[in-house]
């Protein structure tokens, strides 16, 4: 078996742990082991990602399929050390976020459209929900092709949707203008560490044919949970003031306690304040 | 130079209208390659796409990134004929979504969250438009994602978000329960043609740095109409008989009056019916 099969093999018994048997003869092996041991990189080395490289992986980004060909996704590189320091000061259990050589923004652009059809002097009757939605889909899907244009060169990737729970300050610092909002942020650069395989939901929860089944939902997790334990235990466990300490504290558990408090309760009217209407 | 450097050069040129010096010894570049020369595909050869293959490209889709680790995404895969055919029946102006040998939808699940949260006894303050957000994000990584193995594989794909203007129907078809919509379909096959390269707006238009920074959008919007024109021109106007014939007929003239018609306004009352909050 080729050097390439045996690491996707080894990379998808550790994620859903289940075999899956790869045929040696495919093409693209090299590429299906990147995207099945995908690991997110926190460590950086202290080495820059070269500005041409940089607009060369976003042009590949927005190489991707888009909504219509609408093209509603702009990506923002954040360079400047005043608002680097001013959006890392706003995560301080993210220090890669400081780190990081390259701070990247992707934002969901639902301003061009109607700009085109003023231009051309055409009504636009979709100032709903599908606007919203269409820019938001398009900018996540050039998120994930930036991670995958930058993963082939060999940098490393870590996403901050948690920019968003402080959306309306770097709304403010990048000068995001109506109808312009933050999907997430990325941190790249040239990773220092290896990183670890996050083990999934097994493909029975998630894959589904013909119509969506659930079926036993409480046992697939508990399951999920124990064989998660098994390679990739928490290492503390969240607001044990609240919820004492759990004897087995499983992926469950830790998702349950992380959404027990209010989380970007604001973040719609973020996004209706800056004139998205949600109808 | 590499046949791969040749290729990108080749891609991003057509696609962006800009010359890119591509240094020859950075890692990855067939992948590059790919990605910059990314084409839909509409036309499939008649060869079955090995179930087992295909398991092994939504297991590597699957290994996407997550926010915050809540895996709020689900792939289904259309194999019954029945609901192959109702699908293709609501979409007459797409031959492609009956002829291709797969039909994937991909699902944002924003249930699996709360159902966690209920399994361990916590509460769940976030009913709100995050939960819609985070899960329609994760789906749209996950499709990212999915084509990317398939790319890699040698596969074709074509988006379908025109499933959404018969969310209701696809619904109940798919027996989507409270909080799990579509997100987009997919088309998959071995590709039957090659498809061409779509130009996009220039990286002045997209890329920003610091500051959102929109510039003279309406020479920009026209530069590209006129690019674009040149290699790729319409073949035929939409709506003559309420716009007229247009003299040059550019991209932005093209989506100004395929937006100038209501489309999918009851999406939001759809997402809504399913139990969403997007307060």
């Amino acid at each position: 078996m080729s050097e390439a099969a045996r690491r996707i093999e080894y990379a998808l018994s550790e994620r859903f742990g289940e075999r899956f048997a790869v045929d040696d003869k495919l093409p693209g092996l090299d590429e299906l082991a990147r995207v099945s041991a995908r690991r997110v990189c926190r460590r950086y080395q202290k080495r820059a990602v070269a500005p041409e490289l940089l607009r060369l992986l976003c042009a590949c980004a927005l190489s991707a399929p888009s909504k219509s060909d609408l093209q509603q996704v702009d990506i923002l590189i954040v360079r400047d050390n005043v608002k680097r320091d001013a959006i890392a000061d706003l995560l301080p259990a993210m220090p890669w976020a400081r780190e990081a050589p390259v701070f990247l923004v992707f934002l969901a652009n639902g301003r061009r459209v109607p700009q085109v059809a003023a231009l051309r002097g055409k009504p636009f009757p979709n100032d709903h929900l599908d606007l919203f939605f269409n820019a938001t889909v398009d900018a996540a899907i050039v998120l994930a092709t930036f991670l995958r244009a930058a993963e082939a060169v060999g940098l490393g990737c870590c996403p901050i949707s948690v920019i968003r729970d402080h959306a309306a300050v770097i709304g403010e610092l990048l000068a995001l203008p109506e109808k312009v909002v933050p999907v997430a942020g990325l941190c790249v650069g040239w990773p220092a560490e290896e990183g670890a395989i996050s083990p999934r939901l097994s493909l029975s929860t998630t894959l589904h044919e013909d119509r969506f089944a659930e079926g036993d939902l409480a046992g697939e997790i508990e399951a999920y949970d124990r064989r998660r334990a098994a390679t990739r235990p928490y290492r503390s466990q969240r607001d044990v003031a609240r919820f004492d300490r759990a004897k087995f504290y499983g992926w469950s558990e830790d998702k349950a306690r992380q959404y027990a408090v209010p989380m970007r309760a604001d973040f719609g009217a973020f996004v209706r304040g800056k004139g998205f209407h949600l109808d």
